[in-house]
């Protein structure tokens, strides 16, 4: 089951599954905001050609300290990266050759990036429950958890997070919360426990919330120790400019998160309507995707290809252990996106 | 002596050398092409915005196969970086833990990424000889030169390093020459050598020549099985979208890099009659920048204080080996900046 490991890449899905590609295709397996980047970025864009040519803050200051403040933590406790993808390698660095658990479902990209490492990788489904994820990681260097999660949608329970964050005080376990689409859920944040638990990490990405995933920018908060020792693994120069002058702006916009979030909340809240209507099983996502499964097929694999027959791409997940292919990943599109996948699978249902 | 590490930042300088930053500076530190971009870039950028919100290809394919093409040789012989800083960072953990030998002196990346991943790093020096050279480098993991030379802008005589790689064949020492600067110095490339010499490694960069240090851009050259080793360390979609369009367009532009060498030189060759005539020392340097000192000083500190004064920003040489603040770099600028600095240069002759 050879399949692209990420989605964002249709053409690279339809040549791995040997299909044509039709004329007009709907990416529903990117999982960036679908109303695209703030518009101060495009109003901004002539003036930072100029930045083109310069080298970047090798610190990136300005946005570090932006960060810090917006945060409420100090700027040596923030961490920049080429994309979360990079802070992700940087941890697989930190924990080289040690055991890891992930629970799962997750983002793959933590597997990928500790097995790089020599790590011994163990799985903990969320469903086997609190006591469990304890009870495996106490003697793991990290514990990697991402809430909201990719690819369902849904949040860990806060007090059971907080529960395994009290179990594991004290052990040597890294406990890794990524926060990728913390803010199309909502505004609550485990950075704010930071000051609590000198294990934690908190991972963020802005390019999904800011769709500016083409530029490249994630970053770590965690205590001042750990980005120390993070930090060592930073390539000169790692975040480029556009970058750091796209994040600034798009953060100094006050009000493009919460529009966005309503816009997206709206928009989900139909579909997952549709789905109940026409007897599709889904996840109840609080941000931007969400799982889909036809409950008369076991692997979706009949779905995902009669869609992207039609040119709608989902995400497989196939490489989620505990998902195995049973489920598809949709992003929440505009209106009219939705209207037109709405229209396939109702399509669907009418042949099976 | 705690001045910073790399040049192309120039408040920086001012601030930990405490003296106030004159109004105009002349940033002399920074070395890429004076002239600036090609045009094109500035031509596409506007069409380019729409690559903002979108994931770059995570294999960079298109731009990867035409550096192929343009290099002769294999695209799985090319590995991106998020500029050369990034392949110098997967060089220092294919190497971690392990004995590197530095020629000096040499960009200081290569020792702070290999103390980084823990290896134990041996200086030669150039004027040593390349039996010496050869001596230390063949029970070594790896042995980095940088031709032509950052800082002094000297190639390294081709016999010679030719000699180097016959005498550490079959050894299990990578020979890493860094040829950031290559292509201000002519045509002539040591990649052409790459079938006969498996442990060849050639770094290069697209930020110098094209001035888009700002977009980040390098790339690796070798066999498919140290690319294949190095790859494992690379973040997902570690060159931005950006970088990729840049450099396509850049790569194509066929006239762009003879027009900047042409220049180059012309301005070169007069800044050298400039110091020849006026007493100061210099490197015969085949590239956009050189070192100069005078010759009264041993410690040329005095001399980079009243430059930074009058505006003028030098690299000081502290942090490299062999040089120990005996040299300033300073950069090949436009003939009216050049010109300017010839004048300050003057004034240090009068007064000292």
């Amino acid at each position: 089951m050879n399949l692209p490991a990420h989605g964002a890449n249709p053409a690279h899905l339809y040549e791995k599954i040997n299909l044509a590609q039709p004329a007009q295709i709907f990416d529903f397996s990117v999982n960036t905001n679908p109303y695209g980047s703030p518009p101060s970025l495009k109003e901004k864009w002539n003036e930072w050609f100029g930045a083109v040519s310069d080298y970047p803050d090798p610190e990136g200051r300005s946005l570090t300290q932006l960060l810090a403040r917006q945060n409420d933590v100090m700027p040596d406790q923030v961490l920049l990266g080429n994309g979360a993808a990079e802070v992700i390698q940087f941890l697989g660095q930190l924990i080289q050759g040690k055991r890891v658990v992930i629970v799962q479902p997750a983002f793959s990209e933590y597997e990928t990036a500790c097995r790089a490492y020599g790590c011994e990788v163990d799985f903990v489904s969320i469903d086997e429950g609190v006591e469990s994820i304890v009870e495996v990681a106490k003697e793991a260097a990290a514990l990697f958890i991402c809430t909201p999660n990719n690819p369902t949608g849904l949040l860990f329970q806060s007090d059971d997070l907080l529960h395994i964050l009290d179990q594991l005080q004290g052990s040597s376990c890294l406990v890794i919360i990524d926060e990728a689409f913390y803010d199309f859920a909502g505004s609550f944040t485990y950075a704010t426990y930071l000051s609590n638990y000198p294990q934690l990490v908190i991972l963020r990405s802005l390019t999904k919330m800011y769709a500016i995933a083409g530029l490249r920018i994630g970053y770590a908060l965690a205590s001042e120790t750990i980005i120390k020792r993070l930090a060592r693994f930073r390539p000169q120069w790692n975040v480029n400019a556009l970058a750091l002058l796209a994040a600034e702006t798009a953060l100094l916009d006050s009000t493009f998160v919460q529009t966005s979030r309503q816009w997206i909340q709206e928009e989900r809240e139909q579909m997952f309507e549709f789905l109940e209507k026409t007897g599709f099983h889904f996840t109840r996502s609080s941000v931007n995707f969400y799982l889909l499964r036809d409950p008369n097929l076991s692997d979706q694999r009949p779905l995902l290809e009669f869609l992207l027959k039609k040119g709608f791409v989902l995400r497989h997940t196939y490489n989620y252990p505990t998902l195995n292919g049973r489920w598809l990943r949709a992003a929440v599109k505009t209106k009219e996106e939705n209207d037109q996948l709405k229209e396939a699978l109702l399509a669907w249902k009418q042949h099976n």
